[in-house]
């Protein structure tokens, strides 16, 4: 075997006899080196070796005495999707408060009833990590089926160090036990916990002195999260805890302009945050300071919905200004019960008027990007990871216009059909 | 065997060894004589003669010695989920089209390429009955593993004798080959066909004088619906249509109030229509007339969330004049390209208010009402069909609040497992 791979002009290294050759496909690469529309190409093939994206090569150059061909018999390849913002591991279940609330029972009540977050995080610091487990795994399964290779997860229900530490070993087993990467958060300023209802700062000095620093030494996450919100933490309350990150060496990202404008994208973006997620309230100093500092839009169409809000985030704007737009499920029993990337793309473009292609970079490229991992996922190119979905589908808008018909083919994660 | 079964105090027929007691369950009967939320029954069994419900009956008169016995386990179990309101059966595929809107072709170009429901009108006409079933069984299916037992079918996108013909035939066939019942109408009186433009009552005399009477003849649909709008047809062509079904004895219902107030729904009340679908601009005096002439509203939340309407349908008014109130998918390729009504109930709930209880009443007892099955279809209750679903879940909340999860354990139609 001695086949010289081209890319780009540039010769490769030879064939070895285990690289497997997928060919025969359409490929939606999603790279922007690639001028047509979801970066596609035809005539290509799709050559990988181990784990990893090696080449694509012309059709033509495909050598026919290669053992390990995959033919595709001309389907639609993508890369595999990412949901770059979930809180897919608590515990409990909000489905019988949300009925109340419909049959007109009000917030306050409910709230005196113990619920809203406060449920879930008595919810999930009473399960044991086997029962988070086992929930989570079917919201994780669901996800998977419709073709997610790789996602974040927020811990954030827990609120104290051992339930906070329980949720992101959860996520950490997850990745273990399926053929999926997670990318885990730690969302400990989610909310002020009721036994520190009355000093949200002394709750602070927890996350930042004690719960970061000792999690972050095990390695159970690789961000921290802070919801800035006026129901949330100020502003000077998440630069606290950005300040301790920044000290740790940590990413950070905030769920931020989500129900007013504090300015905390702008807030995240000094501080070269990966992502500002929400942001419908977000003004055009927000916008531009996300421009400069390469902060990711994290666009939550699944709250928006659930949560029937009005404002809608500046699309036009973020686009003018370049600002990568990601799209995410912000899987959650609060405000976002849709395990459904492929229903969250649909509801980008019908609330916010993305275009599917802006959906499909946002649940592909984009959503690398907020995840750090820009250079490795979410495109299909040479040196990526070999995640990737094929789909019994002429063009990748189908996902998009008709969520639950599901096309997926085959889903292979880090070169394996999974 | 000679053991008196009790159905509200009445002695009933004793039990054939073929009759099938489905027992350990938690009834949802839907059942508005059972007082409690949706008119749930714990420690009764179901006892299934045939292809309908003979009796519930308590859990302790269960005779343990019969043979045909089912153990539910103590799962719920609900009425099969009815879909009063489809356009299931047509050719091509309109999202490419979607995809350009959203890219910002405008309408008037996308019209002028011959986009639009003419697209689906000329795709469907050219397409053969054996494509127009593979196509329309994908969606069928998606459907029937919700839990749909029983789905009305429209034509409407033929718009001329033989095309009409065609897609109720597959209607037809797909009752015959799979285990769900259809209920199909004539929609004929759906848009203009390019041919007619100039002469819209020339083609509704074809309508009336030929399609009607000759499908009718060949019992290929049970009821006359009429697209009544602006952009469609006046009340008066919808009165015109509506006398020839009457004449006929077919029962009628309409397309009314979706985009403007033409007084479309008092208009099918008038002539005791089956229902008022879509509503959104239904005014106090509609309301009233649907209420005195028993017209079931049929909300299509699937649409209005796929447009972004603004307007909402008047549930206050709907529920305080005692109108019962169907949820539907008005699964079709323009205006609401989702095949699950799961995510219509969730819909109906999130966008319009419903409550939970509402929109299950919408699939099921107020559905089939809707179709002229009120005394047959929709409920738990003896001498109604057997066709329910049990299911892996808690309350019946769960599939309203969480769409794309589908806790579905088993399909019964006809009192068989599916
Ligand atoms: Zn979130
Ligand atoms: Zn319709």
């Amino acid at each position: 075997m001695s086949i010289q791979l081209m890319t780009s002009g540039r010769p490769m290294q030879q064939l070895h006899p285990d690289d497997v050759i997928w060919h025969h496909a359409r490929l939606a690469t999603l790279n922007p080196a690639n001028p047509e529309p979801y970066g596609m190409l035809e005539n290509v093939a799709l050559i990988v070796r181990g784990e990893k994206i090696l080449a694509l090569i012309p059709e033509t150059d495909v050598p026919a005495n290669h053992v390990n061909q995959v033919d595709l018999e001309g389907r639609l390849v993508t890369p595999g999707l990412i949901d770059c913002h979930t809180h897919l591991v608590f515990g409990g279940d909000r489905a019988a408060e949300w009925e109340q609330r419909l049959n007109g029972v009000s917030y306050q009540t409910i709230s005196a009833q113990g619920g809203g977050i406060n449920a879930t995080v008595a919810a999930t610091r009473e399960s044991s990590a086997e029962t988070l487990l086992a929930l989570a795994q079917q919201r994780l399964q669901r996800l998977m089926q419709e073709g997610v290779t790789t996602l974040e997860i927020k811990s954030g229900y827990g609120l104290n160090h051992e339930a906070e530490a329980k949720m992101l070993r959860v996520a950490q087993h997850l990745a273990q036990s399926h053929a999926v990467e997670i990318s885990p958060t730690l969302l400990a300023a989610h909310a002020v916990p009721a036994e520190y209802r009355h000093d949200p700062d002394a709750y602070l000095t927890l996350v930042c002195e004690q719960i970061m620093p000792a999690l972050w030494a095990q390695r159970l996450f690789e961000a921290v999260d802070v919801f800035c919100e006026n129901v949330g933490f100020t502003p000077t309350q998440t630069e606290r805890v950005f300040q301790a990150a920044s000290a740790l060496g940590i990413p950070v990202k905030g769920h931020v302009e989500q129900l007013s404008n504090l300015g905390g994208a702008a807030l995240v973006s000094r501080y070269k945050g990966l992502s500002a997620d929400h942001i419908e309230y977000l003004d055009d100093a927000g916008v531009a300071a996300m421009a400069q500092n390469g902060t990711v839009a994290v666009l939550l169409p699944g709250a928006f919905y659930f949560l029937q809000e009005r404002q809608r985030p500046p699309v036009a704007q973020l686009r003018k200004q370049g600002v990568p737009m990601a799209v995410a499920t912000d899987y959650n029993p609060g405000t976002s019960p849709f395990a459904s990337l492929h229903l969250a793309m649909n509801m980008a473009c019908v609330q916010f008027g993305l275009t599917p292609e802006e959906a499909w970079a946002g649940v592909t490229r984009h959503a690398a990007q907020a995840l750090g991992r820009g250079a490795t996922h979410g495109q299909l190119a040479a040196g990526f990871v070999a995640d990737f979905i094929v789909w019994d589908a002429e063009r990748p808008v189908e996902m998009v216009y008709e969520p639950g018909r599901n096309p997926l083919y085959q889903r292979v994660f880090r070169g394996k059909i999974t």
